[in-house]
C-alpha cells in the first residue's frame, strides 16, 4: 500500500531545499529506499539525497516544522527493519555524502562524511598501514554513518573494540534540526558531556550523523591461525576464557557449537575430527618477529581438559583448511533453511556453556533446530532458529521460543544484542532488558534532541 | 565564612533518613568535606555518609525536593575544584561505599561500590592475574567513582584507554531521585541508549555513580623500559608518531620537553646529554617470550632524524636509572615554584611541535616560565606556569598567559583538558572549546537527568 502523498506545502518546500532530481516523490522510485537487510517493507513518501550537512540541517529542520518522520539511511545494510521507513514521511539518503574529507597518519585518524563506505574507509587508512576496527560483514558495502548508528563491531572487536571505542567525534544534526559537534580530534578529552557515544548506536533516533573523527589503529604485519576443537561446549567455554586472561588477545576468536560444526562438514567435509562438541577458531595478529610468540602463548592457553584437536596453519593453504569449516557453515544453513532467524545475543564468558545447553533445552521443546556461532571472546552468540517462515505453525512456534530464548540470555546475565541492534525486530523485548525508570530515562533524552519526535520514529526504544 | 545553616525540617528529614553519626551539620566538622585538590574551599551546609544505593536515593530525592544543592564526593583528589560545594547544600561522600561486590575473571569483569579505592581494585584484579587500566598518579587514595565521574586516565591510557573505554555498566541515580542501570555485563551491547559513557566524565552534574561494573584486562608478565632523547621537541614528536603507528603500542609513552630536562637534572643530575631539546621515556609490557621483540619494535620506532641517544633497560637498576630524570621533575618544580598551575590541555601528536613552540613565545611574551611533560602518545601535555601565587602581578600575567595557551591548543585542533576535568577551574573556557548550540543541547540533557539543578551545581559547564 502506498502511503498518502506528502503535502504540496511540504513539496515546494523541499524543492526549495534540494534540486528536483535528489527528491523522488513516486512510490514506485521511493521502495527501493523502503527495505533493508531485514527484509520488512514499508514505502516512505519521499526520499531525498543531501551532499552536505547544511543540507541535512535544511531537511531537518523541514521535518521538524512540519512533523513528518524522517529515516536516515546509509545503504541499509543492517538486518534489525532500523532503516525501514514503518511511519511514512521522508527517507534521508546520505549515500552520496560519501567523501574521505582528510587522514591524518601521524595522528591515527581519519575524517569523513557519514556515506562513506567502511571498505573505503579501510583502503584508505591502508594506504598508510593503518585500519579502522569495525569490521562488519557488510564493510565493502555498509556506510560510516550506519556502522556507527548501529555501533557496528565484527570479529576484530574482541581486540580492536566496536564502532563506540573507535570514534573520536561527530559532527550531527539534532532532530530539533540544531547542528552540533561532539568529542575533540584527539583518544583523550573530557571537556563536556560525551555526545559522540550517546549518539553512536542510538540507530538515527536521536541525531543525523552527517561527518565523523574515526580513531585509526596500526595494521598488524602479519596473522596467523589457529583452530582448537574440544568435546563440548563447556570446554570450549573454559578456553575462551583462559585465552581472553592472557595479554596475547587473538585478533579473532570465533566459536561454533557441535550443531554448527556438524551442519558445515554434512555440506563439505573439511576433516574436523567426528563427535567434536564445540570448535574455536582463532587468529593472532602481530609483528613478523614476535608473531610466534604471540601464537605459542595463544596455544598454550587453548589447551586444557576436553581438548580433541589443535591445529595452527604455517602457510595460506592450510590458513583456508582451518578456516573451511566456518566458512561452510553459511551456504549450509541457507540450504536447509534459506529464511532462518538469526538473533546476536551475547552472554558472559563463563555463561556461554549454560546459553549452549539452554538453547538445546528449548530447541528440543520446541522442535526449532538451533545452531549457535559467533564471537566468542565478547560472548556474542549468532543464534540461528532453523524455520521456513512460509509456514505458520513453524513461524508460531520460532516465536514462543525466541521469547524463551531472550528470557534466558536475560538470566544469564546478558544482554539482547551484542551488534545488529534493536531496530524493529528486538523493541518490543528492551523493556525485558532495561528497568521502567532507566528506559524513562532514555525516553527524556530522546525527547530532549529530538522533541517532535521525528526521527526514525518506532526504533530502538519501545513506546 | 560558614553559610546558613540547613532549615530544621531538611534536618528532621536528613535524620529520618540516615542515622545521626551518619550527618555532620557543624560547620567545623563539615570544613574537611568542602576543599579538594583544587586547593579552594568552600563550608557545605551539610556532610552525610551514605551506606547503600538506597540511602543515596533518599538523599538525592529530598535534596531534590528543597532543591538543596548535592555534591558528591569520593576522597577529593580532583584538581578542578569539581567537589567544592561552592553552592553551599549538601556534600554526599560516597567513601563508605567501598565494598568490591564481585569479581569474575573468567569474565574480566568486576562489580564495586563507588567509594572503593581505585588501588583496592587494582589488588583484587591482581590476585587473577587482571588489572583496570585508568591509573592516575592519586590511585592508591582515589575512588572508582571518582575516576568515572572524571574519566580518569594516566600513562597506560596510551595503550588502554581511560575510564570511558573500560566501564561496562553502571548503577547509578540521577538528579531526580530516579534509580538507572547503565550498560551491561559484557564488552558487546547496543540496547538501549549509551548512558554509561554520558554519566561518565560528566563530574557529577548529571547522576550520581552508586556501583560500576569495571572492564578488566590481562596484566602483561613483564615491563622493559626505554629512554630516547632528541635535539628538538619536532623530532621526539616525529618519533610519538612513528612508535603509535606500528602495532606494538607502548603501555607509557611520555614527554618531557628540553626545559622540564634542564630542570630536572639541574636538581638530580641523571646523565642526560647537555643541550637535549625533548625526551621520552616508553615501556614496553608483554609476556616474557615476545617482550624483546616487541622492545625492538618500538626501539626502531624510536629511532630517526635528530635522535641523540637511545638507552634501553636491562635490569631493575638501569629501568629505575631512566626514569630517574622523570621522577626528579617534581620535586624540582615544586622547590622553584611550589604552587605552580598544572593544565592538561591536549593536541593532535603531529600538533605537539606547533603546541610546544607556541607555550615557549606565549612563555618569553608574558614572562612566565612553562614547562611541559605529559602522555605524549595520547598528545597529553601537562603544561606547567611557574608563578607564586600569592604574587597578585605574576599571578595576573598567568592568567592572562592561560587565556592565550587555551586559544592556542584550540587554534590547534585540542582541547582543553585530557583527563584533569573541568569542574570549577576550566568553566569559563568550555565555550572557547564547545560551540554555543552543542552546549546547548548538553544544558538541555543536564536539564532531563537532573531537572531541579541540584546536582553539583557551577561545574562543568559554563552557564
Amino acid at each position: 500500500m502506498n502511503p498518502a502523498a506528502l503535502s504540496s506545502t511540504i513539496v515546494a518546500r523541499l524543492h526549495a531545499v534540494l534540486p528536483r532530481d535528489r527528491v523522488l516523490l513516486d512510490p514506485a522510485d521511493c521502495i527501493a529506499y523502503g527495505y533493508d537487510n531485514s527484509k520488512r517493507v514499508a514505502v516512505p513518501q519521499a526520499v531525498v539525497f543531501a551532499l552536505s550537512h547544511d543540507e541535512v540541517v535544511a531537511v531537518v529542520q523541514l521535518c521538524n516544522e512540519f512533523a513528518v518522520p524522517l529515516v536516515v539511511r546509509g545503504r541499509g545494510t543492517n538486518t534489525t527493519g532500523a532503516t525501514v521507513p514503518i511511519a511514512g514521511g521522508i527517507v534521508l539518503s546520505l549515500e552520496r555524502m560519501n567523501r574521505i574529507l582528510r587522514i591524518s597518519p601521524g595522528d591515527r585518524l581519519l575524517e569523513c562524511e557519514a556515506g562513506a563506505l567502511n571498505g573505503e574507509v579501510q583502503a584508505a587508512a591502508a594506504e598508510h598501514g593503518l585500519f579502522w576496527a569495525p569490521d562488519p560483514t557488510s564493510l565493502a558495502y555498509s556506510t560510516v554513518g550506519g556502522n556507527l548508528g548501529c555501533c557496528a563491531g565484527g570479529p576484530r572487536a574482541v581486540k580492536y573494540g566496536t564502532a563506540r571505542d573507535n570514534v573520536l567525534g561527530l559532527r550531527a544534526v539534532t532532530g530539533a534540526g540544531t547542528s552540533i559537534k561532539t568529542g575533540c580530534t584527539t583518544t583523550k578529552g573530557v571537556v563536556g558531556y560525551d555526545l559522540t557515544r550517546l549518539i553512536v548506536g542510538s540507530e538515527g533516533t536521536l541525531a543525523i550523523i552527517t561527518e565523523a573523527t574515526l580513531k585509526l589503529l596500526p595494521k598488524a604485519q602479519t596473522t596467523k591461525t589457529l583452530r582448537a576443537c574440544y568435546v563440548d561446549v563447556k570446554s570450549a567455554a573454559e578456553a575462551v576464557a583462559r585465552v581472553m586472561n592472557q595479554p596475547e588477545t587473538p585478533s579473532a576468536l570465533e566459536f561454533m557449537d557441535g550443531e554448527a560444526v556438524q551442519l558445515a562438514e554434512a555440506w563439505q567435509p573439511t576433516g574436523v575430527p567426528a563427535g567434536v562438541g564445540a570448535m574455536l577458531l582463532m587468529e593472532v595478529d602481530g609483528n613478523r618477529e614476535s608473531i610466534d610468540a604471540a601464537l605459542r602463548a595463544v596455544v598454550a592457553a587453548a589447551q586444557g581438559p576436553g581438548l580433541v584437536e589443535l591445529k595452527t596453519a604455517n602457510s595460506e593453504a592450510e590458513t583456508e583448511a582451518l578456516w573451511a569449516c566456518r566458512k561452510a557453515l553459511s551456504p549450509s544453513l541457507r540450504k536447509i533453511a534459506p529464511k532462518k532467524v538469526n538473533e546476536d545475543v551475547v552472554v558472559p564468558v563463563t555463561r556461554i556453556p549454560e546459553l549452549v545447553a539452554g538453547l538445546a533445552a528449548l530447541s528440543a521443546k520446541h522442535g526449532i533446530r538451533i545452531v549457535n556461532f559467533g564471537h566468542a571472546g565478547n560472548g556474542n552468540m549468532h543464534t540461528n532458529l532453523l524455520a521456513d517462515p512460509d509456514d505458520p505453525a513453524q513461524m508460531q512456534a520460532v516465536h514462543a521460543c525466541l521469547r524463551e530464548v531472550f528470557r534466558l540470555v536475560l538470566d544469564l546475565d546478558g544482554t539482547l544484542s551484542g551488534e545488529h541492534g534493536v531496530g524493529i525486530e528486538k523493541r518490543d523485548f528492551v523493556g525485558w532488558e532495561i528497568a521502567a525508570d532507566t528506559l524513562a530515562v532514555m525516553h527524556g533524552l530522546k525527547k530532549t534532541l529530538d522533541p517532535v519526535g521525528i526521527l526514525n520514529p518506532g526504533k530502538a526504544l519501545p513506546d
